[in-house]
């Protein structure tokens, strides 16, 4: 079959002899992909990997490595015609797992018509409760029925509304730009929305025809490296009207921040892309959101994220937060117009909440803001797992913050069966007579994820698997001090032993996982020694500890303490998983003019403490590393 | 000759058999159309008639009728095939000019590789003279050595400038998004360009590397409906380094405000058209000005205009100036970043000087600024004669002003030979025994100019060739009357006459070409006369006349008061010319922060009057029509 040229709609060819530019073109009509992701199909043509394919459609197949084969985390099920398996991907995916049809999204390309579903995530970061801030908005809205201009009457449009609604009101070029037809449709029955100014005035930031006086909104966000999520709130009531999650399709060009700042860096469109690719993360959401929603009646939105995702969204430069010394390029509370950053809301403003540091965010600001801690007498911890850990540590007047750069294994990732907090992974795991599973979803286990993972090590430390330095022990030693099923389950020889959770579908833990979560807690546990070594305190009087995020979610505290993830003498009833802190403090901020304020009173407040900088950080460190005696 | 596919860059033909593709595209290889213009060479490969062709290089053909073949402004030589004369040339262009190759351009287009010289106009609108203003600059420039970041010093780059500069500093995001690379490029040591802001605080606004102190630089522009001019200052030392003048690029849409104001009302992308045309405009003038100094140092530009040229570059909508009762958008001054505009300077701020109401911008402002009108204790007149006469009446503490809609017929449009102020243009006539004719940079005469006209037009009345009431008299009433060679200038019959200036080439003034000198002159003179009534006073009170503008600068005064343009019984000499006065405010508000502020006063103290609000307007309107009785 003889090559088209350009885009060939038709499936037939007109049987025209190949001429010169024939000969150039790329078959692009028969090779149609369609993703299915919630229920919605998006079909792009053109050759390419189906990695790159999602990223062009606005989805993300998860990746790590950039799609250079490495990761195995970008597994799909295209049905359809594609390329026959690579080399990286006899490699990488098993024998069974070819034979569903398995393929590496980096790898695999379309061959005609194609369908690839992309399975949901738990996306959310679980729900940190009802939102109990009673609305100050930062706008009013006020219907005037204005006199028309006349022959005698020539005031400008800009006037006529000022005397109405006081002379000092000004606006920018943008609703200048509408003001003119807004009158004239809606003859001159109009609702000014107007917004304070950090100066006290007020800016009219948009004139709509009618009294649409009862319609004002706003979006709270939180801007995870893995995942986004949106609230979008009324304004006057504060009640949630939608919500919604995606991941941060900035993923195709890494996971955790620094190979996206990389990006951003070393390309010369790098930062334009990933801006771009948040932006239409948060166009998508948006879109989600405001299905019974006039866009144009958006008019605030709220951004908590850690310091590159704040960076990269505003395309600032996230170089200095990546390169020692680690500092921003500025940490200051910032006003921006929303269409000025590609985000489809003309008359929104996005209000970025402050940085506390380069590796502490909004987003812990949003967390220290929710727990209500920069108002607490009693001496209280945070602590936001992500791919970096961060924390705060303190109570009304000084408070302390660091990160702990704990690494993706609590998200699964660089663990052998690791992956995401999906349908089929494992999340929590027992130890009996024989192993005891439960997957999300209740469906076959395809693998483990990090709550998952911190259970298991903490039964197997339980049991004696695995000794207080980290040893997955070899099943000789442990012949007769465990039940037979348990022992069965020790598989391997030398120091390559792993214990098999699920025998079909397989999923292990290996003496490598094992190492993982051990640097992974061991950094978080040296971050909350250090502040507490800052401050002066002992474990014991810390009066409560807030685990956020999904991660702190989902983890059994018990398990928490058993890996030693948290220092072992906090007694289990003081910690408290409270969800998406960060996205909750986001909604606060968008609610509450005093509580923006106070966003930028905290923001100056908290001590900003780079780890490193402690003097005996490796002494802490090493200490931390090792799992706490069994108190089986 | 087949049709070849796409674009063809070598002239063969590869011999390939016609496919589908290649019945479809143009052959745009060889319509290669360069324009010549100032000694620059600007080309483009595409099939369009040159009218268009030459709006897509950023020139101008004059045209007024939007390249409908109806005003026959847009004539050009173009050298090398083009397309057959239409039937609509062959009815506008005489056979001497088809002889000579000429085309219209909105008619014409090329066949292969075309020349086409575009004409240098005498763009200036003549020289105010020196500036006389102290500079006051809106702006600092501080050279810091600053401490780079480091591990126990790690402020966010704002806040280290701000240790220096001032807590308050702040800055815009495109600012802080080169913030970053400039400060480690230039290993910290950089020069901060402070802005004052209204409100009384300093933002940044450029961070450069080195010690740039001494370059700083602004742009003042004068706007005008045919002619946009440029003038780049140094901010400190007020000193003109560069101007340039260039045909406003809005040409295809119309010579009058209204052609485009309508083009943005009617058209959907049309106020986008029109702003991009004169932003185009404006970077041409940019480019043009700036060959020795480095863009990013142009800080500040100031910019007056007639109001719908500012309405259209700020992408306003001009509609409600265009449509009765004629009102703005709004005549606040604003200050704009000019990127925001497309403006190619990354750190300038555009300040729109105030519009003072619809149809009197502020251009007409600028006059006020550089006559000193509004510091006057005398009573003075300053009229602004484009399309429309602009003018302000009144001394220190009352202003009047209003405009005249005069029509285009003193820029030579509807005049059978009129032309623009450009070359071969009659600029001057007397009558003696015989015509005198002077002519633009000498050369043999095309046609005849404003200035030309009024010339013409006031010995016609002096020698008895027109009466009173504007009647070209026929020949034989004037036997025995006038001297033989003049009388036998007078050709025609019954109502058809008209006075040759010139036999070959051929320019005569016609009976039309008088009645259009007539409403224009009677115009301008209904507007002064309603603004005395207004103010109560005589025109022997009126101390100073400043006539502004290219056609108030080349007008001869004594004719402009025998044809009755002006009250008869002002003294010659108290009537001046003050060249592009609207250009001299701009480039004063440019230098000073005081005159900036004056023009905001000005702006509100000057009382703009509707003419035809005026009760006497039409009884004036008819009076004014008359031509003077004959003086001579």
């Amino acid at each position: 079959m003889e090559e088209g040229s350009g885009r060939v709609s038709t499936g037939t060819d007109g049987g025209c002899p190949r001429g010169p530019t024939g000969q150039n073109g790329e078959r692009m009509g028969e090779l149609r992909t369609t993703f299915i992701s919630r229920g919605r199909r998006s079909s792009i043509e053109a050759d390419a990997s189906f990695l790159e394919l999602a990223r062009r459609v606005g989805l993300s197949l998860p990746s790590l490595c950039g799609g250079r084969g490495k990761c195995a985390k970008c597994k799909c099920r295209p049905q359809g015609p594609t390329t026959p398996f690579t080399p990286l991907e006899l490699e990488m995916l098993t024998e069974a797992e070819r034979d569903l049809g398995v393929r590496l999204g980096c790898q695999a390309r379309p061959l005609g018509a194609v369908e690839v579903p992309i399975e949901e995530e738990r996306l959310d970061k679980g729900d940190y409760g009802e939102v109990r801030v009673t609305p100050e908005p930062i706008l009013r809205k006020v219907y005037l029925e204005l006199t028309p201009a006349a022959m005698h009457d020539d005031l400008s449009d800009i006037e006529r509304l000022r005397a109405h609604l006081g002379d000092g009101l000004g606006g920018d070029l943008a609703t200048l730009r509408t003001l003119a037809p807004a009158l004239r449709q809606a003859d001159f029955r109009v609702t000014a929305t107007l917004m304070a100014t950090p100066r006290g005035g007020e800016e009219l930031v948009s004139v709509e025809g009618g009294d649409t006086r009862g319609q004002a909104y706003g979006i709270a966000f939180d801007i995870g490296t893995t995942t986004v999520v949106g609230y979008l709130l009324d304004l006057a009531t504060g009640a949630e009207i939608a919500r919604a999650s995606r991941l941060n399709g900035q993923q195709p060009w890494g996971a955790d921040v620094l190979s996206r700042a990389s990006h951003a860096m070393e390309q010369p469109e790098g930062g334009a892309e990933l801006q771009a690719a948040i932006v239409g993360t948060i166009n998508q959401i948006i879109e989600d959101c405001c299905a019974g929603v006039d866009v144009r009646q958006v008019y605030y939105l709220t951004v908590v994220g850690n310091s590159i995702m704040h960076h990269l969204l505003l395309r600032l430069s996230p170089g200095p937060i990546a390169v020692s010394p680690y500092v921003t390029v500025t940490r200051d509370p910032l006003t921006v117009r929303a269409a000025d950053l590609g985000i489809a809301l003309p008359n929104a403003r996005v209000f970025f909440l402050p940085l506390i540091g380069a590796y502490v965010g909004a987003d812990t600001l949003g967390v220290i803001l929710a727990t209500g801690m920069d108002q607490s007498d009693e001496m209280q911890l945070a602590v936001d797992i992500g791919t970096n850990g961060e924390m705060a540590l303190g109570s009304r007047g000084k408070l302390l913050a660091c990160s702990a750069p704990a690494g993706p294994a609590f998200e699964g990732a660089e663990i052998h069966q690791g992956m995401r907090a999906s349908v089929g992974a494992i999340d929590r795991v027992r130890l009996a007579e024989d192993v005891r599973l439960w997957t999300i979803g209740d469906a076959p286990p395809r693998g483990i994820c990090g709550s998952g993972l911190i259970d298991a090590v903490a039964q197997m430390l339980r049991r004696g698997l695995v000794d207080s330095r980290g040893r997955l022990l070899p099943r000789p030693h442990l012949e007769g001090k465990l039940p037979p099923k348990l022992l069965e389950r020790l598989v391997g020889q030398g120091h390559t032993w792993e214990f098999v959770l699920s025998r079909d579908p397989y999923v292990a833990v290996t003496q490598d996982d094992v190492r993982q979560i051990q640097l992974a807690k061991g950094t978080i546990h040296c971050g909350v020694q250090v502040l507490m070594e800052e401050l002066g305190i002992q474990a014991s009087q810390i009066a409560r500890v807030f685990l956020a995020g999904a991660f702190g979610n989902f983890i059994d505290r018990r398990s928490a303490l058993a890996v030693g993830l948290l220092p072992p003498t906090i007694p289990l009833e003081r910690i408290q998983g409270v969800g998406n802190a960060a996205g909750q403090g986001s909604r606060m901020a968008l609610l509450s003019t005093s509580i923006r304020k106070r966003s930028e009173t905290v923001a100056r407040q908290v001590e900003y403490f780079e780890l490193s900088k402690h003097p005996r950080f490796e002494e802490i460190f090493i200490d931390s590393l090792a799992f706490p005696t069994s108190q089986g």
